[in-house]
């Protein structure tokens, strides 16, 4: 196997492009998906200033990497979600990613800052832990882009991410969310431009990508994702791709290329919003949804992790009680692919 | 496991439906669902008469017989493909179920009457067998029910089949494919109307209609399909449903009450199609593409169908000589996924 390049030892294949590369090689063609990514799609000009939203993963750290390497002007945004020693793992990869490098990460948590955590938000507004979790990330990432005077918010979403959110959204032929599932969403009426600059980037590079520049990121995951939609999606779709190499980028970027634009409705969009009475974000009524979630999670008890991890959550639909007995148990409802930030 | 409608034991379950059934109220159940595809999509009206494209299998000969029980006037055809031995039993079988029920079955063969069949025209035009067998088909089917007079051309295509064939329109964004796949296509310019009243029933449960019924059907699948992308479709799909009952539904009438209209394209369709000189079917050139499959094979010598098994093509790309000097290989690409009739 040698490197498609200098045809010195190849140490990585990517199948999709029938390659493989050498290290320097492939480093080159990771910066190379980025700029063709950020250059194709407009997300983000020389002299711009983006926040980018990191969570202690190969992902975020390689995104947060690579825009520093091409010049721009990148801080971090770290957000403590309360996800047991899980969440204080994230922090630390996150940290010493920004110590050894010199660079500005902002962090803010949701217990200090918010009053609450996300086990404890997922039990008191019987969400799933991921969809409070979304709702949160999104809110704070949001604010801290506008307050901070960002050009443009980052998140990590790979092109396994995005291909396996607009599965589940055509699976179920979400129209409203298939007309905003773009790798750029402008910035509009109290929202920051959002740019996922990886997704010409499979979740496997981006890993290669880490471990060859030696960025030491959180391998785990999110204990409270596992069985998640979202990973059966990825499931098939890597089946997919696996008998048919490339099959994947063809679907994500067929959509946009073909079909996304068919999605868009002049009718619905943001055009009405108000502002959140409390925070001030655009918001559909008095109080925008984050801060509905604020003010009920904050005034329940505390829930430790381990009691909304999918093993406690199906032994508790068979009768054990809520340790909140405000809140009541979370429902198993399915979490809505709205593709909130993933970092 | 009791029957949802009369409390006796139930012989199957419909998990999409969380119901089971007794074999009354089975069938009953697989006629009303017809009858509401049919009503549904305006596919037939009392006293018009239909043409059943019939295969043998058990989809195309059950909705034979539900449409005959429907009061329907509705013939079959049956094509002689030459498909080896796996043609002659299912010649065998759909002659059988006709003669039982003194239902009138026309008979076309490609050898007799056009001079090939599809393991010739596979290898003679350089296509997949499908794709060959597909183009036959469809012309064959829709000259049949324009020369007899017939009101709708009916095929067996279940919800599997249908879903199958969406996800694979879907994963490479065909927007051409997508937008004409509808339960009915309306007759236009010289071609029938075409039906698919099998759409609100799954393969397994047109399996267990025909048992229920005493219908002999063709268990065997064409040899020749063996391995194909639509198999494969299936799995992906099949795999879903089992860990969501009903997600294969939701994703077919969710493409159909929200997405179709969207892939219209009032510029492409067959507005400017001429005659072929040769048939005078729809054309888009001299002969239709039919004609030129049909001139080119039966200028060949006839390839034994042994020779274009996947196994058998997956031999010759190592070097084995083609039978057919001037035809040379079949190449090994992919076939469209444009849904023609499965019988």
């Amino acid at each position: 196997m040698k490197c498609r390049v200098c045809r010195l030892p190849a140490v990585i294949d990517v199948r999709r492009h029938n390659a493989n590369f050498c290290a320097e090689h492939f480093l080159r063609y990771c910066r190379q998906q980025v700029e063709r990514a950020i250059s194709a799609f407009d997300m983000l000009s020389e002299g711009e200033r983006a926040l980018v939203a990191v969570s202690g993963g190969k992902d975020s750290l390689a995104i947060w990497d690579l825009l520093v390497e091409a010049g721009f002007e990148a801080d971090g945004l770290y957000v403590g979600l309360g996800i047991g020693e899980y969440s204080d793992r994230s922090a630390d990869h996150a940290r010493a990613f920004a110590e050894a490098r010199g660079l500005r990460l902002l962090e803010i948590d949701l217990r200090d800052d918010h009053g609450y955590d996300v086990p404890t938000a997922a039990v008191a507004t019987k969400r799933v832990p991921c969809s409070a979790c979304g709702l949160s990330k999104r809110h704070v990432f949001d604010r801290a882009a506008i307050d901070g005077g960002y050009d443009a918010l980052v998140t990590g979403h790979n092109l396994d991410d995005e291909a396996a959110v607009l599965y589940g959204n055509v699976l179920r032929w979400q129209t409203d969310y298939l007309a905003r599932q773009r790798p750029v969403l402008p910035a509009e009426q109290g929202f920051p431009r959002k740019i996922k600059p990886l997704v010409r980037l499979s979740e496997r590079e981006t890993a290669a990508y880490c471990v060859l520049q030696g960025i030491d990121y959180l391998v785990e995951e999110c204990p409270m994702a596992v069985g998640n939609k979202h990973l059966l999606y990825k499931d098939a779709l890597n089946d997919m791709e696996q008998k048919s190499p490339g099959s994947k980028a063809e679907f994500y970027f067929g959509f946009l290329a073909r079909a996304v634009d068919r999605f868009d409705n002049p009718d619905s969009g943001r055009s009405v919003l108000g502002a959140c009475h409390r925070c001030g974000s655009p918001a559909e009524s008095d109080l925008c949804a984050f801060c509905r979630l604020a003010e009920r999670s904050s005034r329940a008890d505390p829930v430790p992790v381990e009691f909304v991890l999918p093993k406690a959550r199906h032994r508790r639909r068979r009768g054990e009680r809520s340790p909140s007995a405000e809140a009541g148990p979370p429902t198993a409802t399915v979490s809505p692919q709205s593709n909130g930030p993933a970092t």
